[in-house]
């Protein structure tokens, strides 16, 4: 345990913020002295309690996440909550920019004393970028915000990812997908523990009321995900700022509903969960680290650049190699 | 070589269907024995030649995507075409289920003598979805189908598996998402070589040329992926099967465009990350597989889920064993 590192985690503990976006950065490196570090830092850091509330929220591109999150996060600086925006957004294969890394999208709340708002890690596979996000979290509660809000995009697997590493998981709808239902409601719809339609407000709010019989009828087909939770509809409208308080009584309601030992199970069941992607991160890496493999790897990558092997038998090839060879 | 593997393998290359159906599922088989049949069978198949055409499709739930690939499909097939449709989709977490199971959703197409459906594999990460997708996209090919087209849904990781796997990626949208191109254009639009705006009738019409407009100024901001190539946006109607024609012509102008060196070079390197997606499965099933792991494995996912050992601690602990205990 090096001192710096020990002063670090005694800085964010402190809740200097300053320390803890230092400590953040530690987290993104993808340098593997920084990733020793990092394990350091997480080691001296508490686990975050039950206390704190995590969410995850997401919703297809146009439903207003942004906008929605700087609303409902003033609400909760308003309740006297610290409140930490963390985003997985697994980073475009062309430009490696984050969609979700624009913080002038959350002006007002970037600015304010009690909350913390980190774009999502650019770089790096979906597996990557959730794990640094997930201990970003851990780092973010050590330095006492009690309210962390994981925002993802799209109806992919990053929401899986952000499902688990969140107590609660938020769906935000716009009026006018009723007619998509049956599509929608095996993916993530049925991951959702609340629904929010969004944008209820000017002339979408006839389409917003429809919206929210659909889904609430949609939602009594599905298994309730915790036994006597069923996720509420609520008709929010982030622009205006309506339905805030409506959506945290909702987050409160849940946490009573499940009751403590079920939170705490859930929490137990997803880090187990994150273990395995620790493994799969480390596991990349040391294989193209291989002495054994590192020199082979651009002479496969040819071969089947050429069409001279396929995939499948490259792989192989690789695969023999590196358990031959043994450690490294 | 089994002979039984040789004789499957004839078979599929004489487009027998039953054969490649029976190829397929041996394909999306986990279990060892029927991997092991699955490479030789892909070992003894011809690799697709660059006279097929591989399509990906994307767009969000509700956007139209079954009902355009049932009209194109059958605009193809009335062109002399045999169109193969394969899905990604991992799975629900919960239900197992493929989102994009559903036949019933493309029910003409799917009894036509000249096309094949199938469904996404079900169960499984991304990677190996993905994985088992691409090998049955060669044994689609090999069976003499010359259109592949590879549905996914979503704006999430999933766009990527299949960005890497087609020549050409469509992306299928529709009107009024033009409010949120910022949010859509860095990750998804800028993987498309084809946008259709769907939708293009009754009371859209409005709509759909105003999004037209706006994705078509947005896309001149983006370099292009392939040098002489400045993705079209194209209307169409899957209701109505209005466009096909001009989809399709679209299709032809992109290749004319790429020539066949570049779309060679661009199957190549799509190779190499498909190589890469299948080591990284096969580490995976190795590590949970090796007798110095199995049996710590419980006790670890135990200490980390009592949280008397952290998600990272405990991957780091497991990590360091497989290494120690050399190859299994």
């Amino acid at each position: 345990m090096t001192s710096d590192i020990r002063t670090l985690a005694k800085k964010v503990s402190g809740g200097d913020r300053r320390a803890l976006a230092r400590a953040i950065t530690l987290i993104e490196s993808t340098r593997s002295d920084h990733r020793e570090q990092a394990v350091e830092l997480l080691e001296c850091l508490p686990p975050g309690g039950s206390a704190t509330v995590r969410l995850g929220i997401t919703g297809i591109p146009g439903a207003g996440k942004s906008t929605f999150i700087e609303a409902f996060g003033l609400y909760l600086t308003g309740l006297g909550h610290r409140v930490a925006v963390l985003a997985i957004d697994p980073s475009s294969p062309r430009s490696g920019g984050s969609i979700l890394g624009d913080k002038t999208r959350m002006e007002e709340l970037s600015r304010h004393p009690d909350s913390f708002i980190r774009p999502s890690p650019s770089g790096g596979t979906l597996g990557g970028v959730a794990r640094r996000t997930r201990e970003a979290l851990q780092v973010c509660e050590a330095a006492g915000f009690d309210v962390v809000i994981v925002e993802t995009v799209g109806v992919g697997q990053s929401e899986t990812a952000v499902f688990e590493m969140v107590d609660m998981f938020l769906l935000l709808l716009v009026p006018g997908g009723g007619d998509d239902l049956q599509g929608i409601k095996k993916g993530v719809v049925e991951l959702a523990d609340l629904l929010l339609i969004n944008k209820t407000d000017g002339d979408l709010v006839a389409a917003a009321l429809r919206a929210e019989r659909d889904y609430a009828s949609a939602l009594h087909l599905l298994v309730p995900l915790h036994p006597g939770w069923t996720p509420p509809v609520i008709k929010v409208s982030a622009l205006e700022g309506r339905g805030m308080d409506e959506v945290w009584a909702a987050v409160e309601a849940y946490r009573a509903a499940l009751g403590p030992e079920a939170l705490a199970t859930k929490r137990a069941s997803q880090s187990v969960s994150w273990m395995w992607r620790a493994i799969e991160g480390e596991l990349m890496d040391r294989f193209k680290a291989h002495p054994a493999i590192a020199p082979r790897l651009s002479e496969q990558e040819t071969l089947v650049a050429q069409g001279k092997s396929s995939p499948t038998l490259a792989a192989g090839e690789l695969i023999k190699l590196f358990f031959a060879q043994g450690p490294s």
